[in-house]
């Protein structure tokens, strides 16, 4: 007998009405999207799909003709509105048939609870023909493993507790043993400081390079809350040289964008920010206006943060800017709350109160209201004060609502502390 | 030429190989579900494709087959990887056109903000020939309406609040005008301090009552975060006799929960504090420690809370909470850190130096490490000092991740301000 293709392409179907309400969200897909990847398994699509026989035949069968693996989970219960064994066996163009073995394991497992079992139970143990059946030894759904060809649809139970043991008995065994020699190896490069565009301006010619490496590179560019994270990829037998090209990739992104690039390892900005810190023996308080406590809420994330966050303020009146910052009055009169000189004045109140080395401040119109011409909603200055009177501050306009202004500010307020950190 | 059929089945496809990862799920469909359903129309199926030519294609074209509306988020960006544009064109058999107003309304978006247009977003002002496009006033990708015979195609964009307000957009008008007779009505209760389990075992009676209602009443609980989400819906030609049996119902809810209803309009914990503030003019100061910032950054995402949040103080060390709040080190000595006592004096200290009406106190232990066998991680004690000396104080054990205990002990100090301002 032939060796089959290694599987390559895999899609993941989740079956449920319930799955498709407003507020559900599927976590099995998460979980076999990670398990798959690691060997090297490309999950190209996923979907949930409602208990109606037609919608998911079809999405199975165009599932089956785009890959080499079909994952479904869900709609193996006993009642009528479980409809995966039936819709499978369609496709396949195969018969259901009853297993007796499985009638008698449910049976059993009714029996060992002092219940009788109902009838509709049967139903689950339909096995589409020719399947292997998966046991279950948390529910009373059974999976199923079922080859077409050289291509595999495998139907699990829904229910996360069930669906994961069995997932990873047989990703322990058949999947490994199918899923070819390639695997794959992954790095994660944060930016801080660049739009989207330009980033991607910035990185064309290195995407352009990296297609021709071998193996070549595969980037994913993810935005958001002023960060930009990047993910590289690569695929090869040669685990060694799959690293060796993503190190070379890597390095090309510290050398296109210098300290823009704030970690390499897949550290967030917060934890960073917190071992640069920490390998200073620095400690910080902060002084917020418009950002509300989010930036202490954000670094005070990080387990351990207690080592090195003294102490924050939230200033929102001009009161507790005097009263808990030193802030001389006169100096908001003449230059308005939100203004560098202020943002200076607080950051520096803040460390020299709290007797320690770095102080940031931040002062801001968060919006909707409170904007003028002068300083429309997003002006926002922060500043960052150091040891021997080293003080950086820079005035800011944020897009967005309230909640994009506060995010935007406090990831450059944590990003100019990174800066003023490394020099 | 005769009136469309009603549209009664809509599909939904989310576009990016990064929404594939372990670690994303797509809170796009979630809402386009919400306002779908709202309009009686019924969403079968929902896919998360790759940024893969050959599957998007694929996925869109059997979409459309199974249903009368395509509803596509995301990969309507400027790079080589967005293909939405291209997927339907090629599905709908109609070239893609560049819209030379769109292009101009790209580039005056860049320049107001000082930026010159890269050459690569000329890519999001083509258009599938014949589509109606969609102002997007946020960002620069534009929307599309694409009428295929009775069916309908609509590319959004993936951000989300670049999506929300176009989709706002097209739902008032040309959906609703499309879709059939039954409309969904809906009713939001938001219940503060149960479990899900117990409000589940209270519920049950009332969800047997209201199945047998004309119409019955449907009802999904989502818990997280301390908080509980009721939503209950009923679908009916008759809006105004939806209407009806809802308000009965959210009235055996209040009956049922009482102050643990937190609002019945759909406000936030955070929003009804505000509103509970504002009415009785009060202002307030704030005084964390293991929240770190989080009980200040909620409040004050809801816009005009500068009204009544006056400070907040993160006393993150011993010296900052007798520097800030008055903390006598005596108490910590005697009591520990996390303790009543020490709560106390922290909301009475920051309530005090403010010189406002009420104060609250957080300090706990959010771990991983830190904990004690007295005092496990988890261990929260929370205070709420109001006028004349007016205390509530109390000690929880959260349960969970670092982030979680920070969470819960948010919603715990939040709430606890909201009940003692009930009185």
């Amino acid at each position: 007998m032939s060796k089959a293709a290694p599987l390559a392409v895999a899609e993941i179907i989740a079956v449920g009405t319930e799955m498709l309400g407003a507020d559900r969200s599927d976590t099995n897909s998460l979980f076999i999207t990670t398990r798959l990847n690691e060997l090297g398994i490309e999950v190209r699509a996923k979907a949930i799909v409602a208990d109606h026989l037609e919608t998911l035949s079809s999405a199975v069968r165009e599932a089956l003709a785009r890959a080499d693996l079909v994952v479904l989970t869900g709609g193996l219960g006993p009642t009528d509105d479980d409809l995966t064994r039936q819709a499978v066996a369609e496709v396949v163009v195969r018969p259901l048939v009853e297993d007796s073995r499985l009638v008698e394991a449910i049976r059993a497992r009714f029996d060992r609870r002092g219940m009788r079992m109902p009838e509709i139970n049967r139903r689950q143990a339909q096995v589409v023909a020719g399947a292997t059946t998966l046991d279950n030894p948390v529910g009373t759904a059974p999976g199923m493993w079922v080859e077409i060809g050289e291509k595999i649809v495998l139907l699990l139970p829904g229910p996360p507790r069930e669906m994961r043991p069995m997932f990873e008995a047989v990703v322990a065994g058949p999947l490994l043993a199918r899923a070819g020699d390639e695997r794959l190896a992954r790095r994660v490069v944060r930016l801080v400081g660049r739009t989207e565009s330009h980033a991607e301006e910035k990185l064309k010619p290195l995407y352009e390079r990296w297609a021709g490496w071998a193996p070549p590179i595969a980037v994913t560019i993810l935005a958001g809350r002023g960060k930009i994270e990047l993910q590289l990829s690569a695929r090869d037998r040669d685990t060694a040289r799959a690293d060796r090209v993503l190190d070379a990739a890597v390095g090309d992104v510290v050398g296109a964008f210098g300290q823009d690039v704030c970690s390499t390892d897949g550290r967030e900005l917060e934890e960073v920010v917190g071992d640069l810190l920490r390998a200073r023996a620095f400690r910080l308080a902060l002084a917020e206006s418009c950002t509300g406590g989010l930036v202490a809420s954000r670094l005070t994330d990080v387990p351990g943060s207690s080592d090195y966050v003294e102490r924050g303020v939230v200033a929102y009146s001009n009161a507790a800017k005097t009263d808990l910052l030193d802030v001389a009055p006169g100096l908001i009169a003449e230059h308005g709350a939100v203004s560098e000189p202020v943002a200076v004045a607080m950051a520096e109140g803040a460390r020299r109160r709290a007797g320690v080395e770095m102080g940031v401040g931040v002062t801001g119109i968060a919006g909707p209201g409170g904007g003028s011409e002068a300083k429309p909603v997003g002006t926002v200055a922060i500043a960052v004060a150091g040891p021997g009177a080293q003080v950086r501050a820079r005035t800011w306009l944020f897009p967005g609502t309230r909640h994009h202004v506060k995010m935007f500010s406090a990831t450059a307020a944590i990003d100019m502390l990174r800066r003023a950190l490394l020099g």
